[in-house]
């Protein structure tokens, strides 16, 4: 008797001029691959089409064929070039007709989102007869299933939010899935590592992995994602010995083993331990602070922060003294704790982090290029400080500043003793 | 004689388990479909599978049948699961043999590269017989061409920057493209509405759309792009009328014709009229902020930001009175009124914009729910405020109500009189 199970034909079909144009990078079928994932299952077929009725409805045919579930995404929306349930009803040689449940369940979600209830709209509701509703938690877009041939097929929204939660509270739990899923993964997010860097390491340590797990990376930027699988449960004794290894060899370097944001994961230790932070941000100008308050329930860990652009600024409202940014500039080590204590006087948080760099592409010096950071961190106690240096592009700059700044406070909440590699591999020789 | 000319029909075939099970996004996608646009080519259809011969030789047997050009992308190293030259071996009937020039070419790369010349690598230059070598600047993965029943079939690699050199450089100049591109685009990134209201508004309006022009919509969060689309020279005159009557039909709803974000609009109208911009944050937590500075030269029109998160903070960092604060709460036209002109008063900016709102998903009550937020804009001398109601996700809401700051001081900086559709779509009934 076989301890594997055959996984069930999982395809996809997605439609809409704009995965053909190059107007849209398709972020949906990895989304669904994701979700699939934990159950064993990968996804067998896929296949785009643009909004074209015919070829929509050929391909829905002939995947149903060699699928036993097929997902077909996009051209649910109000417009005319939104085929999807004409292409259906089309292969089912039914006609399209008014559904009362979804027209109901239409005009209710309008009136509460104080949308208009007009034609277009009315249109999502119009659906090949004899179709099963997928209700959708999160957006207009009806979504809908059928049987073709002893394949099911789900019509499912574009809208990637409203995609995630369609799939994963209704379509996922009515697919014959092997609920004894038997892959099984550990992952982990780690920051200040590159992916060169992870394997350099663990080659080094002369950790051999076996043949019977594979090791895989993703990056997740800030983070890299560091994955360690093993493929049949009688291998997962030996994934839980060597994800004890890697955990070791990495140290506090993974930031966390589950989907937290590096912000999320600074929130979560800061109410833990019931302190509250505060950020000066010069050169990712708001970008912490957005961060930590883009998470439900900032407002337990965090006041105020202080966005201060120009050198005037950094004066009136953080303290800064002119003599210091006269002597030393605004890029320097004087000028970061002078921040950092000001943020922490004038918002009376426990913690902070303060910033200032060159995000370029203008601004560099010889002495400071471009990539140039000094940053401060921890509490009035202990302000620590220095300088790193990210030659990259301005976008990158700011994300991976902004991360450093909250994996600083990470490490300092964990009372970390370890240096980070990224003192040795991010500094720039101190000029200031 | 027609002025029409038929548009090769160029399909995808990417190959690779690392796209089936969600560990990457495939973005290989959508750079071939932007270098093929200008020539008015669109992908005809793509389809993706795993590593697997059989189905790898399946489809590029089917697809070649419907296609004039078939790129097939991935499948390609030298490990045991890239496929690709067997499986094209395989549908052309012929042996898989060693290629004296490729295995020449990629002895000397490996070389320049100090990079093992090994069994490996060797398997790279191991093709069908009879295929003509593509060449690869950037990369050890050897490329090629053959025809198929009147399709040519270009077999090339799966990492983004050796497919993107190979594309271009070699591919493209080789294929029958019209170089007089006869697809025209007018593209406008509209704030404020949907594509619902966008369509109600041009119905209602009676304008109709001549069958020779494509209208095509496309979110790009927080806007939503409408396109206009000729398909052939003799429309563009059609093209230019009709997008004179959008262009009247929306006014200022447009924020913009090309690519910019709706910050970046704003960044160059208050450089052009030489004014400096604040913002006094609560429920967008820094998101305004950073929107701007995320943009090159930001500090020529901004030095500072208030991120207000908590009440005390509103007070002691823009002046709001304690007894506002009780009277009205934190989420009030006066409070609002107030933290802007602080703001104002303590950075000495021209222009701003302050935010107080509930982003939920706790903290509503019935008078002001979820999705409520206050916002005053404009300068000393005249401070306007409205309160909207954004019933979205916190995310989202943050997004949107950011947004429309930006929104706000644009129809400022633009002196427009005509109110925005959102003031009545999106207000919540003034209860402070």
């Amino acid at each position: 008797m076989s301890n594997e199970q055959q996984s069930i034909k999982l395809s996809l079909l997605l439609t809409g001029n704009e995965l053909m144009s190059g107007d849209i990078v398709d972020s949906n079928s990895a989304m669904l691959a994701e979700a699939l994932s934990p159950f064993g299952c990968t996804i067998y077929y896929k296949a785009t089409v643009g909004d074209d009725l015919a070829l929509l409805e050929q391909e829905i045919a002939r995947i149903a064929g060699f699928s036993d579930v097929l997902v077909v995404n996009g051209g649910l929306g109000p417009t005319v070039d939104d085929l999807t349930a004409q292409a259906l009803a089309n292969v089912m040689r039914v006609d399209l007709l008014e559904h009362p449940q979804a027209m109901a369940d239409l005009e209710q979600w309008c009136k509460s989102k104080n949308i208009a209830f007009n034609a277009a709209n009315k249109k999502q509701a119009i659906l090949p007869d004899g179709v099963g509703l997928v209700p959708n938690a999160t957006g207009s877009a009806v979504g809908f299933s059928a049987e073709i041939n002893g394949c099911t097929v789900y019509c499912t929204p574009g809208v990637p939010s409203e995609l995630k939660t369609m799939f994963s509270e209704e379509i996922l739990p009515r697919l014959p899935l092997d609920s004894n899923a038997k892959v099984k993964r550990q992952r982990y997010r780690v920051f200040g590592m590159g992916e060169s860097g992870i394997q350099e390491r663990v080659f080094k340590s002369g950790l051999k992995l076996p043949k019977e797990l594979e090791l895989g990376f993703r990056a997740s930027l800030p983070m890299l994602e560091l994955k360690l699988q093993a493929n049949h449960e009688q291998d997962y004794a030996l994934l839980e010995h060597f994800s004890e290894q890697v955990e070791q060899l990495f140290g506090a370097h993974i930031v966390t083993d589950d989907n937290r944001s590096i912000a999320h994961v600074v929130k979560d230790l800061l109410l833990a331990q019931s302190k509250r932070v505060t950020f000066a941000e010069s050169c990712t100008g708001g970008l912490i602070s957005s961060m930590l308050t883009e998470l439900d329930g900032a407002s337990g860990v965090f006041d105020a922060g202080f966005v201060t652009y120009s050198n005037e600024m950094k004066q009136k409202m953080l303290g800064v003294e002119e003599a210091t940014l006269i002597a030393h500039g605004a890029v320097s080590q004087a000028v970061v704790e002078q921040m950092l204590s000001g943020a922490l006087d004038r918002s009376g948080a426990d913690l902070g982090v303060a910033v200032s760099g060159i995000a370029g592409p203008q601004g560099g010096t010889t002495d400071k290029p471009v990539g140039t950071v000094w940053v401060a961190w921890g509490s009035k106690s202990e302000i620590k400080a220095h300088c790193f240096y990210f030659p990259v592009d301005r976008k990158r700059f700011q994300i991976l500043v902004a991360a450093l700044g909250f994996d600083l406070l990470r490490r300092e909440l964990m009372q970390v003793n370890e240096e980070a590699a990224y003192f040795k591999e991010r500094s720039l020789k101190n000029k200031n």
